[in-house]
């Protein structure tokens, strides 16, 4: 069938799609008005007042009008389809570079310009964020929403382009209320009151940047939380102790990223944390120079949860039969305060948790544990793999107690990226790699 | 023909394009093998250091080069031809909103994409602001970049969106680099020195307004000066001269825009001004409660051209035969200076000026005077004509000494912008309407 | 005796002090050779250096170096004795202005060139400061320093000039560094933590202002809280709570300042609280127009002490006999929970800390309450006496839970600061007068 | 006679003074009673007010009542007689540090207490630089300001204090109501126009610094201009051209200082320029570490004066007979132009400049030049002296064309600044040495 007949087909779904569409609660029609006049905005400027109202009357919605309204943004506000259909004939009869360019304009849902209209509004792209997150949590549940989402992703991605971002230091001077959100955002390693976080802000060798977007001048959207040693560090509590001998940066040779973290639900997705972390590098690099090595402290957050799975199989690719007994010493409370056990089990989750990070992985040859994926992604090297470094509750119960370095040698993260991105592979260091049985290395042809 | 034999045809009229295409000049290759290098991106981050080459490469070519490679950019970085080929088959078999959205992106040309990325560096804004000034430089003798054109302006709609901008007041604590962009870029009245640039900045009846885009933070985009005053202002030289007498703001009553100004070529067609007048007129009653009127004082740049051409027309529609001799008077040197002249062309210009303001339109129903049509756009009325307003060589050459002043009525401008963009009304005061002859005003059905 | 023997007598006494002192202990050495370097100095620019080097050193003694350092000020920093003689001779001789001007710089001690000496230094303001918080903590056990702290106080009170002073609002986006200060310094109702802190300063009808000096940037100087509120507060609990339900600042027609505190003990007896008082009334004023009342909610610190007193004494001229069996309620435990001894004690307890607030003065004529002392000497009047208004353990021990209202009219602020200062009037409202016992009305003659 | 007797005199011939004082004009009265009124002050906030409108009745002076005010300032706010006479007879009684200290409040003369007053008010210290150059331009009419002169140096001495003041770099991205004050206060090589001065502040291998106070954000009190460069300079004109190949800052190797100007004339004789040189080299030294020679190019203003007078003489210690017919040719237009005249006047005047810096010294024992006197004061060394260097007008006219170049070494500046000081050395290079002749050398002992 030809575009037309095609798009009578389309029209007549979309058709369907709305006579199944449920009337909006009342409270949820003021909305709808606005969005429509938003979208048939004739002046530009007056347009400012309308995005001001929308987001009033969307901000004052209860949940389920919400979830109304985000419902009739996927089955209403997609592209016009007589719009659609005039741009494939056009293109059918021409098919050439203005039509394709008609025909990705008129393929542009009306949410997407109604979102960038929204956004005329003072604090636009903030409720825009707040739309999204809402979208992500009605998603599970509402897989249609999707189609609002991806737009969503699309328009943030532009928004929050690496060109608009702004690098700020996070220190103990900064204003309160960004850093009360530094206590609530982090994600790796809990910031529990202000003398935790002046613990790793004020001292002179700690550090904290975050990008920030002008429009939301107090709203962190990631940040990044440094240590500045002088050995490598090997576990997680000491860096985070109450340490009464900080060392001058100018005698520091490591900078130690021990977490990062993302602030803003509603950029899910959206590329930050690659970037701050060789923005930081660089920056460090030349404020410091006696700096010398750039690396993580990190989690392995995935480990026993991927193990338990393996011991649950019959078989196992990694985890041979007499393994099993030896691997049942987990179960035991406290089995890491016992040195019979844990001399046991050392040598061999040393072997699991090198398996884990480099052999087990997703369907598209990615690493499955997320933070390995995060930084080999980004051109790290797999360093050291650390036993018994995070004997915190959360720390054994998501791995066991391990903890990783990912190494970023500023010369190397381009190729390394490279070789990841193209091929899969992951860059390690011969400590790491040496954990790693021969038979899995054998097994899985790729490469490390 | 089905969507796949559709494309073979776009795909081969792409490769004929490819091969016409010759080859770039030495130092030309270099930029193609980066643009490319930054779609390929695989890891976003590194991007940012090919992006800054990219700036540099481009920074540093001959104006040919720069010519060969903006048109390659519209031949081989538009769709990508199997991406919307796979997209538009898949779109034929489901006709529905997730193959409509593939559609759109598979749509999406590869250079948008690009410019996104060339983002990525420090200066990158302003370096695609500098490539579509290229672009617009060339667009006459070039019209196939207009596809590029298209992209650059689709883009910078979404990047200088209302809620990225920055409104600042220019005064004469403004940091001197901006200031000189003030007197660079003023198009309305020339501002001659920084003595004349004082004057309009330091009084206490002066002010003036720019907006400005986070990433560029030392750029205005435009400006609006506004002159404080007790009476309704009738001349503009009066206005610009060296005033020892100004009023306190809290005397003021009018707030009379007299100059309007886009600094960037490169936002080219981006709504940006009537924004600008619109949150200036709100800022100001807020700030100065005693204005009451908010009011231009502006040329009207095309009238004499206009007259011109109709005064050579065998029949004009406006202009009786009578009239020709009387405005024949106008050929004469300093005729504004000549009582007796003056006195017989007041009455006929007056009218023609009427005339040409109101009932002379564009194929789209809008006025031909480009000023008429950005205030009339913007929800302004047409509230009063001034002769011999406006003296100097420019004024007189342009529009016989004419100004105009269009009246922004804070509770009225949605009301008139939409009349405007509806019906093509033009609205205007009665002192205005008066001047248009009874003759006119019936043959033009048009509403005033 | 004239000049020359009177000068004899005075270096002889100095040289006996000096006999007198004790050589500095080891560590010592090294700061009086930089203070006496600085007093040399040639080359002013040179002294930036010795000045850092100064303060280093002082920060490094221990605090009995420190002791006899600050004794070495008082004893051999005093005036040139042989400058002094020079130019009391040459007055003796011409007792003219310049020869009074002579003897005016002859006889400034050198430690006060010293001190503008060491501010050189980065950091030097800030330095002196703790300084003379030596002193003060020393002087107590050692009177001899009040010639030091004399002259640490006439310089600082020419330093923290008004016009040096700069007001910035506190709110809950400024600095961390500088809230912890807010909250160590909080003198009259304790912040206990960070959300006690925010509860202060982050609703909309809650303001803090401090003074800071350009020098010392993060360093509060004073601060002033501040309530906005529709009635008359009675009750500090409450102000203090977890309120829900702020009000819009433009809905507040008074505005309460519950508190004021002192952060530099080194500025003790340098105005700066009624500067600050004063610049809030105006600036609220004009901020928020709502507003028509400023007043205080004040604590009475001082006054069960002297009820105690009082009690205590044979006769006293305020306690009638009879009286002090009543009284004698207050000193069973939670007495204010009994309805029968609240109920005898009111009448009685207001007519006693109406006395006391008014009728109990210092030998100056003063009232002997400080809170009284210092709003009073401001130009406030006294409004209103609460009873039971501050029941925490401190509000029921100190003032047995009285609170008092004094009002700051802006037009009679200055009426009432010249009454008070010059006759010693206390201009208090009706409401207050009421409770004064007429007997001790004509008792003191001091107006009211 | 006695204090006692001693303070009937003074007081005698204070009275008699005030007789003789003319009564103020009409509009002259009421400054005096603000001044009076100030002086009382009893409560210090209310002064504010009152500072205020001294302020702006001073401003609103004439000339002539300026004057007389000006002159009531010396006479009728000098010391307080009876408190002088009070203190002076305690001293006599107890010649003890306390009775001195009580001296010294007692001999502060009331216009000081009065100037820091004044300086509660908004715009008080402007005010009273103001004053102070309004003082300073009746003095050489009037000897008898020299009081009032001195009370304001010492205020000033104290409130514009090294650690007070702030550096701030001044560059094209500075506001344009500073710049134009350094377009005004240029003293040594004239700015003419705006493109002027961005020549001077814009290019990369240019610096400008200036100190401000905090109390008047946007008035440079004292600035320094800076060209970097690969050589060494020997003529200025060069330096202020309009150079199209600026060097990257981290080429060059000196960092000339080729302008000082002071900015306030009521800062006349308050240390500036000494701390502002010294900051400048150590931040420079920091931020460029390629600098090797922080050096002026400097005028030589007094040298063809003092030679004049010198040629004048019958019999002058400097220039021998023959001399005098040579130096004739000095006074032909143009004599630079002139080969021959100039190979004769070259050996001749560098001998004599040489003279002139070195063996001329005012009585004190200091340089007679100004500059030479502030740059050896500072510390600098003489290092080379440049023959037809500055052939500008000015520089013909002062100096025959000479330029010297003072060196500031940093490890060497507080050695050389001593010996200045102590013992009147001028620390000079051998390549300037050997231009003194050995007769002038030897009968001057002071060292070179």
């Amino acid at each position: 069938m030809g575009p037309s007949d095609l798009f009578q087909a389309f029209s007549k779904t979309v058709g369907d799609l709305r006579n199944r569409f449920l009337p909006p609660r009342p409270g949820g029609q003021e909305i709808l008005l606005l969005a429509e006049a938003l979208l048939s905005g004739q002046g530009e400027a007056s347009d400012v007042a309308v995005a001001r109202k929308f987001l009033a009357a969307y901000d004052g919605l209860t949940e389920e009008n919400r979830l109304s309204f985000l419902a009739l943004l996927d089955r209403q506000f997609g592209p016009d389809p007589e719009r659609l259909e005039r741009a494939l004939t056009k293109f059918k009869d021409q098919p050439m570079a203005q039509a394709a360019r008609e025909m990705h304009e008129a393929a542009e849902s009306r949410r997407e310009v109604l979102f960038r209209r929204i956004n005329f509004s003072p604090g636009g792209t903030r409720g825009l964020l707040q739309m999204r997150e809402d979208v992500l949590g009605n998603l599970p549940a509402h897989p249609e929403l999707a189609s609002v989402d991806a737009d969503f992703k699309h328009l943030f991605a532009s928004w929050f382009n690496r060109g608009f971002l702004v690098l700020r230091r996070i220190d103990w001077t900064t204003p309160a209320n960004i850093l009360e959100k530094i206590i609530r955002y982090e994600a790796v390693h809990e910031i529990a009151t202000w003398d935790d976080l002046r613990r790793r802000l004020e001292p002179t060798d700690r550090r904290c940047f975050a990008f920030f977007h002008p429009a939301m001048q107090d709203e962190p959207l990631i940040f990044l939380q440094v240590a500045l040693t002088t050995d490598l560090p090997v576990a997680i509590v000491p860096l985070l102790a109450d340490n009464k001998n900080s060392i001058p940066p100018g005698k520091a040779t490591y900078a130690v990223f021990y977490s990062i973290s993302n602030c803003q639900v509603g950029l899910k997705g959206i590329s930050l944390g690659d970037f701050l972390i060789k923005q930081v590098v660089e920056d460090l690099k030349r404020e410091i120079p006696s700096l010398k090595t750039f690396i993580t402290l990190s989690p392995v957050p995935g480990f026993l949860r991927w193990l338990t799975q393996e011991r649950g199989k019959g078989a196992s690719n990694y985890i041979a039969g007499g393994d099993k007994d030896v691997l049942a010493l987990l179960d035991k409370p406290d089995w890491h305060l016992d040195a019979t056990s844990a001399s046991l089990l050392k040598p061999r989750l040393l072997s699991f948790v090198a398996a884990y990070l480099m052999a087990v992985r997703t369907e598209s040859g990615k690493p499955i544990d997320p933070v390995a994926r995060f930084h080999l992604g980004n051109g790290a090297r797999l360093e050291r793999i650390h036993w018994l470094s995070d004997l915190t509750p959360k720390g054994l119960r998501q791995a066991a107690g391990f903890m990783v370095n990912y190494l970023y040698e500023p010369d190397r993260i381009e190729r390394n990226q490279e070789s990841f991105a193209v091929h899969g592979e992951i860059v390690s260091s011969h400590a790491v790699r040496k954990y790693l049985r021969s038979d899995i290395q054998k097994r899985f042809p790729i490469p490390f």
